[in-house]
């Protein structure tokens, strides 16, 4: 399986996230991880390009991915030299997993338009990064068109096009930012750029099936993207833009091409040949880390959560409110199945921010909070939250939801309202499961990767309230371990995605086992949290019109 | 009007609250309050017998109710003396307001049963202060009881019978403690006891129509205290004590008798004839002092929250929901009104307690809150509360109940959930005004005394949600104020408790106005909040089981 006879091989995974870059080093038969290297974005504030006057505007500096590349690469590389790695073996690929959908226009040459001096201070020649809402009236635009002409694409993306994505946010750069759009040669996404900034492939980039399929709407069961008369609707240069698009895209396991001489030179890796990997979304590289396979979840649970599955099948089927159903997008040859909630550490980090009193606060709030919330039986709370103070992605796609609370006494204690958030998240985790289950992909057990696998109080509430065992992901950089993978594949070291995971990823042997008398407790809690579900967040339940009310009369308070 | 000629005169309000006992001297003529002395019960924490075993528990000392009246007259005595008042005038009577329901056994001399050393360990020998909820069971038998034999008694006390009230906690007695049941000659209320210690009376004690009225479901639509064959079919005993307690109610105004010699002469008032008013409840008192009557709602808030108001409708009419309607249990000749909130101070208190991070915490935690919550527009949270975490007492009467709070977003703060819990109880307090009115009684203004008229927040929240003036009233002693109004009627010092009322009592120049942008966003909100309201709180609400499912997994989670 291995590169050279009996010598070791290296992969390197990239996993450019929200507020840095980062390069880990693997070895292609163990999974070991044998050097790291971070790059913080220096742009912006924690990486991100803001505007005072719109909160729905985040951008990234197209400039520190190019140097985040340079720099994480040689940053690793100095690293195994230094450990005598690099003579006994050798790097045979690199993979990159980005952040996304956080598209960006190029130039002729292939470059960001954001490095032409001319655009160097638009925000909208820079990258619209994941987080980017600008576009919200675009996206809504597009989900009406596409209703309205009864086309099939939406099914696929759970029925919602989101202001997040792909063509809402070139919508938005064309009829806000004019020039920009004109002077754009193409667009691409960031998983698609970093491949080709690493290949020197410019405009002839490949481009990856994750990204395509999931936030530009491309499948094969429609010809790849959406019909340039449906583009043309939205705007006669959309349908322009898209024959200097793309009309193929590949998995991640597929080779984009060769790492360019010049930046192997500048890293350390001068005269060796290394490939480099079609690029792909992290959340999705983090699954293939975490042995994702038909039956098996992988939860990637940080700020927000991302949930991946694969299946057999041999097409893609739609799943209603599953935001994507996809052809290849997390392992070549199966269906891609991703679903995700707005807001789990980020839910818990409100609270501990926001409402934690001093007995509870400071750097240690998590713990804490954790530790007494751990010794509360379930259900001695007397609480159940719903866990939409961020919107819910999936299953109600409804950005206009907000959080609800319900139970308290005058006796309610701070880790009781910590724990129940906490349960709040497994109930909706709980919900996106029966979905995938109900369209008939069994989920038998459940992995867990990102920040919040480290909290010993959620996983065993998400064990106990899933009724499933709750397995950690074997790495702690899942995105990157994930890339390596794919970097392994593309770098021949293993023949193919499954053997390539099979070795280097998986679980670790840490087990959340449920508990039968918590798993009966949450059975009777997890029906009152679909009622609240049911009630305010799907259209006609009996008090859905009240968040949307209370969003509509907040925004009419400051009018 | 005056008693002597041209002479001052004073009347003594005495205050039996839940942590001590307060009097009050006041001038007669200008309602000026000259004197005030308090005394802490020593007994318990706080004044309240307490059992760990049992958080129902709530009892009190009798010996610190006989103690806190000669300390507290004699304090006030002694500050009249100190200003030479009493050289210029006299102390020409003494009035009773009393926390209730707070039942207490009496032996044969009239005296409470537990200032016999007999007893002086049995806490059920002691005074059932209003909070007590052990007899939770009781009372919910007494309802159906009352249900099942379709007698008219709880139309005119809510629809509900309460583990707070009379009937309930002398049954739970005689189940629990049958040989202290046995040994009482009889049981009154604090309200009935205070004066008859006051005057020496012993069982001959007169009984105030307020308690009886409100709580022992004394009428004489129905001759008197319920029928004795339907107190025989709880407990032969209790149709057999009927016997022993009265035929016939007085209001406040009414003198109980005069104050004993030995007591005068130990508090400085040696010699002179001094009257006692009949007793009755402290908010109903406080209602008087802030001027109550036909078309104003006096509401006394701390804590909890009481709202009374008058009509001169020739009798009581049931009110749905509404926890009493009463003849003379205000004001003399007219039919008292009572209702209230089961938690609206105590609701801030846990906020400001529980959750509050250290920004806002500290002393004075509800000012800076209050400060930072007076700055956001109404509506401008996104955020709508129920005010039930102690459970709701108006309209709904169900202390199984509990608190919500719907439109949380990851930016939500502190401030913003306060001003929402001021809020909830705001349009808890409309939901109640609506209900009077729509019994044809209509509520022009409203009045507030106790310690949450000094919150500028709430006063002008209240404003805005009910769209009507709110005023404070001029005493900050509400309840000791109104018990000065009755002591100067049955003191000579007024021909009438209307006319003691308007020389006495009344508000202070401190109106908050209705401001009409508020009124119109909180007419949003408040139809908000009523559909919440309404599907969680009323039987057969869309959500009603809810809240009481969550309690009973709470209660079977530590099984």
């Amino acid at each position: 399986m291995r590169a050279g006879d009996g010598a070791r091989s290296y992969a390197i995974g990239l996993d450019y996230g929200t507020a840095s870059a980062r390069a880990v080093a693997v070895d292609t038969e163990t999974g070991a991880e044998l050097a790291t290297s971070v790059y913080p974005y220096p742009g912006g504030t924690g990486g991100v390009l803001a505007d005072p006057a719109d909160a729905n505007l985040a951008r990234q500096e197209p400039q520190d991915y190019v140097d985040a590349l340079e720099s994480t690469l040689a940053g690793v590389v100095a690293e195994l030299a230094g450990q005598g790695a690099l003579e006994e073996g050798s790097v045979v690929g690199i993979g990159v997993a980005t952040t996304g959908s956080t598209p960006l226009p190029l130039d002729v040459a292939g470059r960001p338009l954001a490095l032409d001096p001319q655009f160097a201070d638009d925000p909208a020649a820079k990258a619209w990064l994941w987080k980017d809402h600008t576009s919200y009236a675009e996206a809504a635009e597009i989900t009406a068109l596409l209703e309205e002409r009864d086309l099939p694409y939406l099914g696929y993306v759970g029925g919602t096009y989101s202001s997040e994505w792909f063509w809402a946010k070139i919508l938005h750069c064309s009829r806000t930012a004019p020039d920009v759009f004109a002077a754009a040669a193409s667009w691409c996404e960031l998983s698609d750029l970093v491949p080709a900034l690493a290949t020197g492939a410019g405009l002839d980039m490949k481009r990856n099936a994750c990204a395509a399929g999931h936030k530009a709407m491309f499948s094969h069961l429609w010809g790849g993207l959406p019909a340039a008369s449906f583009l043309a609707e939205l705007a006669p240069e959309l349908a322009d833009l898209r024959g200097r698009l793309y009309d193929d895209v590949q998995p991640a396991s597929e080779r984009a091409g060769l790492l360019r001489a010049d930046l192997a030179a500048r890293v350390g890796l001068d005269g060796r040949e290394v490939a480099v990997a079609v690029g792909t979304f992290d959340a999705h590289a983090g699954a293939v880390a975490g042995g994702v396979r038909p039956g098996r979840l992988v939860k990637i649970m940080g700020t927000s959560t991302c949930d991946c599955t694969v299946t057999s099948e041999t097409e893609p089927r739609p799943i209603p409110g599953v935001c994507g159903v996809v052809q290849d997008s997390v392992l070549p040859g199966l269906v891609g199945v991703e679903a995700g909630q707005s807001a789990v550490g980020d839910l818990f980090d409100w609270f501990t921010r926001t409402l934690a009193p001093a007995a509870f606060a400071g750097p240690d709030a998590h713990e804490k909070l954790s530790r007494a919330a751990e010794a509360l039986p379930p259900g001695a709370s007397g609480l159940v939250a719903l866990d939409w103070n961020n919107g819910n992605r999936t299953v109600l796609v409804d950005p206009l939801l907000s959080g609800l609370i319900v139970g308290q006494t005058l006796a309610t204690t701070p880790p009781e309202i910590y724990r129940a958030l906490v349960e709040a998240t497994a109930y909706g985790a709980r919900v996106i499961v029966e979905q995938i289950e109900q369209y008939s992909l069994p989920i038998d057990d459940v992995v867990v990767s990102g920040s919040i696998a480290q909290s010993g109080l959620a996983m065993q509430v998400y064990a106990d309230v899933l009724g499933r065992p709750v397995r950690l992901a074997r790495s702690g950089n899942a995105s990157a371990a994930g890339a390596a993978i794919f970097a392994a594949v593309a770098g021949g070291a293993h023949p193919d995605a499954e053997r390539a995971q099979a070795a280097m990823g998986g679980v670790s042997e840490v087990v959340y086992r449920p508990r039968p008398d918590a798993v009966r407790a949450y059975e009777r809690l997890y029906r009152l949290y679909t009622r609240l579900h049911d009630a305010f967040g799907r259209p006609g339940g009996e008090l859905s019109g009240v968040m949307k009310e209370l969003f509509e009369i907040r925004a009419g308070s400051f009018a």
